[in-house]
């Protein structure tokens, strides 16, 4: 393996981006493959079978370009397929709940952390597995709020109807008096402002996308892959269904202009 | 073809249910395989080349169960794929929107017709083409509500933010003044009641599946398929992702028990 191959990540469609973004800001040195699986998104309201072939597929597809470390930046997929496939391939597979967990166990103060995520990743329980094997004492708030993730897709990041919605899944997490709150679902840091003015000043949100590079890192660090000297990293983009979409999405949120997304047929791998 | 052979149907998931449940008060007698396309659903947000992949999978999964017709309930699959799949099929296949459309249109008084329903059947205008073959005079007003099924899928049916997000999204068809609403997506029949409140007296919801129904009996009968004499029909259930979520939403709504249902590879087909 050379320090020059590129990082895979994935996502269930294009919220994972918000992780990629994270990812080149902390190593604007790595070439990166990205692929979203915008023909079969959601994954949050499917079942552990079928979110765990849909991973295995995309690996597979990762594989062939050649991908030094993986990162599962879906929730969903991190909740479900992690600790099957991290087993399974010879690369280093992160996910997105562990890192997550951890920066969210470092800033709670109270000992009283929420988790907000689909109905997949919060039924999993993964982060409160997490957190709690970190340290039994915190009390984990879980909610899921499946409504999140269509009205991001809706544009409606700042609406009174969502508003509306955050108030009435959060209401319960704002009485239980947290101080930390975990964005369990690549959407949510788009939702942070409305979010965070329900919550108040005292609850601190936590997107997993930022301790996830930092780990990535650490890990390329030992395993001497990491990229240096590299003044002009490549980065890929494939998607499962049309490249239209993804390119707006990805225009509206990247620190740059992408242009050639193409689309492959995932199932066949 | 024998005339014992069932009906075929299939949706993106399970709202197509609903579609079914008019197909059999209309024909008490016929046996019917229903396919919902649960490991990818929704289709509304997908491109036109995918939802057409899909379809034909779909299609030769139930041609492997010698079905003698095929009802798309989907309104998105019936616009995107009706036209190709219905010419390389050697068997029947009916939509929703030709029989929605004929319905619209007898209904309206005022030759002002609403027409709600995915981002993808709406950007189709298939809907619109149909009435306005029929009729060219009717004026058609088109609005994609795409949070309409995330919260049928919630269970909202009936709730203050439903109500706000009704009124946001129709408030311009109610302006327009027409008096005839095509419900064109499986979901929103669900939603009639309140839908009906938001848009007053004056307007009438018009949900395909009854004339669909109707028009698949008359397709039946000429062909001499009808089966009659049939005091036990057989009804199959098959899905892509986990039979769990399909069954609690099956005797939610269908007017008897169902507890078989088995899921299937349709990227295999």
């Amino acid at each position: 393996m050379k320090s020059s191959a590129p990082i895979g990540i994935f996502d269930s469609g294009v919220g994972g981006l918000t992780v990629m973004r994270k990812l080149i800001q902390t190593m604007p040195e790595e070439n990166v493959v990205y692929f979203g699986d915008t023909a079969r998104v959601p994954y949050g309201n499917k079942s552990k079978e079928t979110v765990l072939r849909y991973t295995h597929q995309i690996i597979r597809f990762l594989e062939t370009k050649q991908v030094k470390a993986i990162v599962i930046a879906c929730n969903t997929a991190s909740a479900y397929a992690l600790h099957e496939v991290e087993k399974e391939f010879s690369i280093p597979i992160l996910g997105v709940i562990q890192p997550g967990a951890e920066a969210a166990v470092k800033n709670s103060r109270n000992q009283r952390i929420g988790v907000i995520g689909t109905y997949a990743t919060i039924g999993s329980k993964a982060y409160e597995s997490s957190i709690k094997n970190i340290n039994p004492h915190i009390e984990v708030f879980n909610k899921a709020c499946p409504l999140f993730v269509p009205f991001v897709e809706e544009g409606m990041l700042e609406d009174i109807l969502t508003d509306g919605i955050i108030a009435r899944y959060l209401q319960e997490l704002r009485n239980a008096h947290i101080d930390t709150l975990m964005l369990g679902c690549t959407h949510y840091p788009l939702l942070r402002t409305s979010i965070e003015k329900y919550m108040g000043n005292g609850v601190v949100c936590v997107d997993p996308s930022e301790e996830t590079s930092l780990k990535v890192q650490k890990i390329l660090q030992i395993n001497h892959l990491l990229n240096s000297q590299n003044q002009h990293p490549k980065y890929e983009f494939y998607v499962s269904d049309s490249a239209q979409k993804m390119v707006e999405f990805a225009n509206m949120i990247m620190p740059f202009q992408i242009e050639d997304v193409q689309t492959i047929q995932i199932e066949s791998f």
